[in-house]
C-alpha cells in the first residue's frame, strides 16, 4: 500500500479462527497519520475501520458500492494485505488502511458501544435497506435476541416498523419488551403461539447462526413474505419447499455491507442514537471472553480496549 | 354461483391426486350459453379456464390479482365450489364458471398447444415477470426440460434473454439447441462443466419436482442471482446457508399466477407464437398416460382431446 493512501483508523467486528463471526470488536479513536494524496480525512479525524479493508477495484461489486461481495475482497484479519504486509487485524493497537475502506466516525457516537456497528450493525442495517425491510408500519419478526438480534430491533423500531421477536427463550421476554421496546415476543417451542401467528409478519431477519427448523419460520410470513438469513451455520438448512412455492416466498442471505452503505448506517445511527449493547473487556480478559463465547455465555457484544489495556512489549 | 356470473369454457392444466402437478391438459373451444350479467363474455367466444376457478374477494392477495395466493382459492378439481355445487374438473366436458375466472383466448393461439400455458405457462410466466428476470440480455438457467422447463426457456427467448440448460440428461442437449435454440448446455454430472460456469449466471429457474442438490445451482449464480423453485418436491431440500450468505442470493418459490396476468401471459404467447410440445390423446388414453407419467415416459405434455373423445353415457 502506498503511504499516500494511508490513514490511521479503529475497527468494528472481528472473526474468530474458525471463520464464523463473534461478538468481538476492539476501538481506537483518531487519524495520527495521513498519505499524501489522501483526501477524505486529516490528522485527528475521529475514524472506523471495519472488517473489510481491501477489494480489487475490478469487478462488478466493487463498481457498485458492495466490495462486501467483491471476490478478492480482503478482511482485516486475512493477512498479508496486496503488498505483501501482514495485515494485523482486530487486535492491533494501530492499523494503516485505505482511506476508501474508513468511514467518518459521527461525532456523537461513542467509540465502544458503536463500534459493533461495523460489523453486526451493517449487516442488520443492509439486510433492512437492501430487501425493503425498511417501510414505516412493517411488521418485522426477528429470530434471536443477540449481537445482531438486539440491534436489528433497534433499526426496526428508528425506520418506524414493529418488531415481534422469535426465541426458544421465554426468560428473555421481559428484557426485549422492557429495554427494545419490542412489540410482542413469541416463543418458538409454543405451537399455540406460533399458530396464532401464523401469516402475520411481512419479514422476518434470522439471526441464529446454529442449525434450526426455517419451516415454522417461513409459515409465520405472509404471502411474498422474505426470511433475510444473517447466522449461517456450516451445515444446510432444510428448506421446504410446498410452502416457499404456495406462498411466493422468499429466503435470501446477506453478509455485511459494502463501504457507501456502512457510512449512511453510522450516520443513521447516530442520527436516531442506536449503539449496541457492549461489556468493554481488557485485553488480559481475551481468553476468558473466548472461552465464554464457546459456552454461548454473552447477551450482547463484547468490545475490547485496545488502547487503554494492550501493553506493547 | 348464480347464472348471471356464468360462462362456459375451456381450461388448462390439472393436477394428479397425490397434488404434484402432472402433465395433463385437456381442451373444449367456446362459450356455450352466458349468464344475464356477464360483461366480458359472449356465447361463441374463444376461452380457456385455468386450474383456478374461485376466490374469497376479500383477501389482500385477491385485491392485488393474485388469486392464486388466496387462502380460500377455488381448484378446477377441488368441488364442491362455493354453491355446494361438485365441480366437475378438467376431465368434464363442459364447464361453468365465473366470468372473472375466464380467460380470453387468443385467435391464433391454437387450444390444443396453448392448453397447457394455463398451467406450467403462467408459473413460468410469472416468474420470469415477478423477480424481474425479464430483461433483454439476462443470462437465465433453466434446470429441467420437461413441461414446465421447455416453455421457459420459450419465454426468455421471446424477452430476449440467453439461456443456458443445466440438465443431467446430456443426450437432451442436441434436441434443446436444435430445437428450442438454447444457447448453452450444462450437463450437472460434469463437475468440469459446473466449474467454468460459476458465477455466470443471472438467475436460474429450477423445474425440477424431486430432491436435487441445491448448491451447485446456487454456485452458478452471480452476486444477487435468484433461483426461483418451481418444481416442489414434498420433502425440504438442503440449503446452504454460507453461499446463501456470502453472495447476498436468494431463493424464491412462485406458483402460477393470477387471472390479470394470465390473459397477460396468453396474449404474451400468442403475440410470440409461444405453445407448448404437446402429445393430444384421447380419453381413452388416460390410464395409460398416466402409468407413463408415473415412469417418467413423458416428454413435455400430454393434452386430453375431451370435446372429439369423451363419450357421454
Amino acid at each position: 500500500m502506498s503511504k499516500s493512501q494511508e490513514v490511521e483508523a479503529f475497527g468494528g467486528d472481528c472473526r474468530d479462527p474458525s471463520g464464523v463471526l463473534s461478538p468481538f470488536t476492539f476501538s481506537r479513536r483518531f487519524v495520527t497519520e495521513v498519505g499524501k494524496n489522501v483526501q477524505k480525512f486529516k490528522v485527528e479525524d475521529k475514524v472506523g475501520v471495519g472488517c473489510l479493508v481491501g477489494s480489487c477495484w475490478k469487478c462488478e461489486s466493487c463498481a457498485n458500492s458492495i466490495e462486501n461481495y467483491c471476490p478478492e475482497q480482503m478482511l482485516t484479519d486475512s493477512p498479508p494485505y496486496v503488498d505483501g504486509i501482514i495485515i494485523h487485524g482486530c487486535f492491533s493497537d494501530h492499523t494503516v488502511a485505505d482511506e476508501h475502506f474508513v468511514l467518518r466516525w459521527p461525532d456523537n457516537l461513542p467509540l465502544d458501544f458503536g463500534a459493533p456497528l461495523l460489523g453486526a450493525g451493517i449487516t442488520m442495517y443492509s439486510s433492512l435497506r437492501y430487501f425493503g425491510l425498511d417501510m414505516p408500519g412493517m411488521h418485522i419478526g426477528v429470530v434471536g435476541l443477540r449481537g445482531h438480534g438486539h440491534l436489528v430491533v433497534k433499526f426496526v423500531k428508528a425506520l418506524g416498523g414493529k418488531v415481534t421477536v422469535i426465541s426458544t427463550s421465554p426468560e428473555k421476554k421481559e428484557r426485549a419488551i422492557k429495554n427494545l421496546d419490542v412489540d410482542s415476543f413469541l416463543v418458538s417451542s409454543d405451537p399455540d403461539q406460533m399458530l396464532i401467528a401464523m401469516d402475520t409478519l411481512d419479514d422476518i431477519i434470522d439471526t441464529v447462526p446454529a442449525i434450526h427448523p426455517l419451516q415454522p419460520l417461513i409459515d409465520l410470513l405472509k404471502i411474498q413474505g422474505k426470511l433475510v438469513m444473517n447466522g449461517g451455520p456450516l451445515e444446510p438448512l432444510d428448506l421446504p419447499m410446498c410452502s416457499l412455492i404456495l406462498g411466493r416466498k422468499i429466503v435470501v442471505g446477506i453478509d455485511i455491507g459494502g463501504l457507501k452503505e456502512m457510512q449512511e448506517m453510522l450516520d443513521f445511527a447516530a442520527k436516531h442514537n442506536i449503539t449496541a449493547d457492549v461489556k468493554v473487556i481488557p485485553i488480559d480478559y481475551v481468553n476468558t471472553a473466548m472461552e465464554r463465547l464457546d459456552k454461548n455465555d454473552v447477551k450482547y457484544r463484547f468490545v475490547l480496549d485496545i488502547e487503554s489495556t494492550l501493553k506493547i512489549a
